[in-house]
């Protein structure tokens, strides 16, 4: 890829771990790395070392609320963006956000998910009306024109995340945040980035997994996104469920169009987890 | 039900909205008043009224730690529990919920998931040691003996959420948080309570679903749990697959055994949503 592809692109990393000499930490500066190197702008929010306030409360909101009685946490946050009101932090991250051409989510995940930190990111930056509005959401998204991925440590082997182990299919526990808060504010979502568990390789191995790393960082920005089902299928009269021709089209169809909208059919493999 | 098979049983309500005119505060205040009638002894841990700290960081722990210079929030969580070093914030809802029959977590569905300030409960109270460990996990876990249920709000209607729906079936986007989180602890998972977009209503609909509540309390302590797949159906040895004998028996199967252990079958209907 020559570098005049890349040299406008600004790229947004979210990082979430407490230890500067962790894996996750040699991965984002590996992503660092690689495309500053191809000429991209790079961005890094640190949130453990910024303190990143995770919880979700009227001091987010600057000056006077709405209605304090009476407290609507996407309400007031709606209002507050529409009038430059949301406080500082807010305010900064959504500017990260909004310049960033790629957002990447690098963290351990805890619990089947993010840490609480970075999920408090997802909380108070992606804002009503900000990042998302009913007539602006998936294919529709404020964000279509951005790519997300997540890039995560597990604890678990990979066995234990398949559809016959015992923490369930890994597509699984990928739908609602993938669906849910990337694609629901119109991200392309890349492939994720999924590193298991490194704290149980050797040394080698977790090079290894860093080198494969930086090449797949290299070529980021030319993957095909999985795929997702258009807004338009959906029929909004009807409670967004899926219109009866595209529902005739699948009848015949041994899988769902994805994981979480099945239709009642096989999970279509690998539905989250490849472009 | 006679007051006598409650009366020594202890509740712990973990309660996550900003507001107390609520919806959410309404009804975290019917399971208080239902459950202290019928002679239980409950507890709130009311979230953003304590100002919980959401994240995972050093300051957890008490005094020394192993390695500040590669800290590892697991092990030094873990060695700070055994040691009695916890932070006060974390003994005290460590006290509450080893104290609990029953666990109710009352929030509003924030991104298909819990909001961060109770992400982050469940990322610092559930410390590797005292809340599982590579023995005691799934149906082996440490809370076995106790009962678990989620109560939340969504923004959505329930059509959104079904399997050809935009948002896809509620029971994928619950896999992660009632298996990977609540069994994985060994939680006795009760059927979720959902109030349906409760916003979008009128009051006297919210008041239904408010009473609804209040019978479905009630009689929770009796309820049937959720089926989950037990422990030794994994085989340990080659990485917690499901063990050759019961692939066998399951191969003739219409559906999997779960949402997540779908086996590339369909998802049986209803898996995290019906006792």
């Amino acid at each position: 890829m020559s570098s005049s592809d890349l040299e406008a692109k600004k790229v947004l990393i979210v990082y979430a771990h407490q230890n500067p000499k962790s894996f996750n930490a040699a991965a984002k500066d590996i992503a660092v790395e690689v495309l500053t190197a191809q000429g991209c702008t790079v961005e890094v929010s640190d949130l453990y070392a910024m303190k990143f306030k995770a919880s979700a409360t009227a001091e987010d909101i600057v000056g006077e609320l709405k209605d304090a009685d009476n407290f609507s946490y996407a309400d007031e946050t709606k209002r507050a963006w529409e009038a430059g009101n949301l406080c500082p932090e807010i305010t900064e991250e959504q500017r990260k956000l909004t310049e960033a051409d790629l957002v990447i989510f690098q963290f351990p995940m805890y619990w089947f998910t993010v840490p609480a930190i970075l999920k408090g990111w997802i909380d108070r930056v992606l804002t009503l009306g900000y990042a998302f509005s009913y007539e602006k959401r998936y294919s529709k998204g404020v964000f279509k024109n951005k790519k997300a991925m997540l890039s995560f440590t597990t604890g678990s082997q990979e066995s234990m995340f398949s559809d016959n182990g015992i923490n369930g299919d890994m597509n699984v526990t990928l739908w609602p945040l993938q669906n849910g808060i990337l694609h629901y504010c119109g991200f392309q979502v890349l492939a994720p980035q999924i590193f298991w568990a490194p704290s149980y390789v050797s040394p080698e191995m977790r090079n290894t997994m860093l080198e494969d790393f930086r090449i797949r960082i290299y070529g980021a920005l030319k993957e095909e996104p999985l795929a997702f089902t258009p807004l338009d299928y959906f029929d909004q009269e009807k409670g967004f469920r899926l219109k009866p021709e595209f529902s005739e089209e699948q009848a015949a169809k041994e899988y769902g169009l994805a994981v979480g909208i099945h239709l009642g059919k096989k999970l279509p493999p690998y539905n989250q987890m490849k472009g």
